[in-house]
């Protein structure tokens, strides 16, 4: 495996099954803290979904992992068979839903919003969400999420669309750990080097719409967000702009609200 | 005003004055540090989004508030004149949302939850919050939450549902604090007396569904979970049974979850 630049955060070998190990543990302490057999996963066909299914189904059980795949509009088939096959090599209960009928009576309602990309991306998003709640508490199950620690840092999510979940098995791990997980745990090349995209519109990547690849984005959240290296020194590093680095800075800065339950007023009294 | 038993969590007039002026602030401020100068609420004709949306209105204006009004199914007709009632006595912008057509699409997609109360009853509140965040992601606009302490310590609210917003204004208050201060802001004494529902299915009262009254749960929450009274001092005071207080403190712990964001597993590096 070559190395990554600018910053290779890989870990070693020893690490990753630790890694690994923990990751698993973490899984069957979530269930059994809700006291829950069962859990649901949203599955894009994209490497961290898959990662978690394979994780879920390392710690579970293929039996108690029910895989939903939640097309839409703007997915491809492409993206769409690999969610599938993914289901279909664990060996999981899986189903597929299309969300488009949903997300039309949504539009009806508001007409208005037609064509506003982001309002109507972020709706879909959120629409999956209750898809999987809906499965997940008829069952009796938990929604194991699939966010890792870049997006988080940056908000790349929608609040309450791909962020409602119940737990983040993958929340501790940078973009490029959850490739080099999905490759220990087996899944194929062409998801783990996937172009990733939050399936929010026709067309959409990630890297596109941040701005910046993955690999660049990891060292900044790295040096600066988590290790509190100054931005200058940062930029250097990351063989990147000052630009660049105050821009993941900002990111991080707005999406400080999505990382918290709402607040309340402080106490008055 | 008559006293309130068990335990009279009253404001006097000036706390009251100063309550209600520290929570008009901190909607204020939500709304500068989000950048935004819209706020959207859903609207159930309840005490809670009432006084929410008195006090939202004094905040912002009553031109910078945006009323959704969501019946469904098991809405009867009254609540949601009522929540149309509230709105256009106090002039802001609103909208009746039929979200029906929309839980029966979710319902065309997972037909085996047909008959699933409580999973369906979540559903239609998570609908509700998508549809709000619609709106306000379409205006740049904070969704305001309309939830109180009361609720919040038991976890009476639904993961990503009602519970999905950007701000509790009222979540400092208990039940009957939210009462008094809707009574001061100049709401319907018909309001402020109505029986609360979620309005998850037909006939549901939050009472009921909790097994007691709630001056009583009001009571308990402040003693002993807020108030650190062990439970046997905390039923003598609360004039309630031993049994009462351990179900409160249940709740308690059941919802915690609730009461933060998505767990990931502990840093292993």
């Amino acid at each position: 495996m070559s190395d990554i630049e600018p910053l290779d955060l890989r870990f070693s070998e020893k690490e990753l099954d630790a890694q690994r190990a923990h990751i698993e543990t973490f899984i069957e302490g979530q269930l059994a803290d809700a006291d829950a057999e069962r859990a649901v996963i949203g599955l894009s066909g994209g490497v961290d979904s898959t990662t978690t299914a394979y994780l879920a189904v390392e710690a579970l059980g293929a039996e108690n992992v029910h895989g939903l795949v939640l097309p839409g509009e703007v997915s491809d088939a492409d993206n769409m068979s690999d969610a599938e096959r993914v289901a279909e090599s664990l060996g999981i209960e899986y189903d597929v839903l299309e969300i488009n009928p949903i997300v039309d009576e949504l539009l009806d309602a508001v007409p208005e919003v037609e064509g506003d990309r982001l309002a109507v991306g972020n709706a879909r998003a959120r629409t999956r969400a209750v898809l999987l709640y809906l499965v997940a508490n008829h069952e009796g199950a938990l929604v194991i999420g699939t966010g890792n620690r870049t997006e988080a840092a940056i908000g790349y999510f929608t609040k309450y669309g791909d962020g409602a979940v119940d737990c983040h098995p993958l929340g501790t791990l940078y973009k490029q750990q959850v490739r080099q997980l999905a490759a220990d745990l087996g899944a194929a090349t062409e998801l783990v080097e996937k172009t990733p995209t939050a399936g929010l519109w026709a067309g959409q990547t990630d890297e596109e719409e941040i701005g910046m690849d993955y690999d660049t984005l990891d060292a900044i959240i790295a040096l600066t967000i988590d290790g509190g290296v100054p931005p200058g020194a940062t930029a250097e590093i990351a063989e990147t702009t000052v630009e660049n680095v105050e821009h993941v800075r900002e990111l991080h800065a707005a999406s400080e609200h999505k990382r918290h339950v709402p607040p309340a007023p402080d106490a008055l009294f």
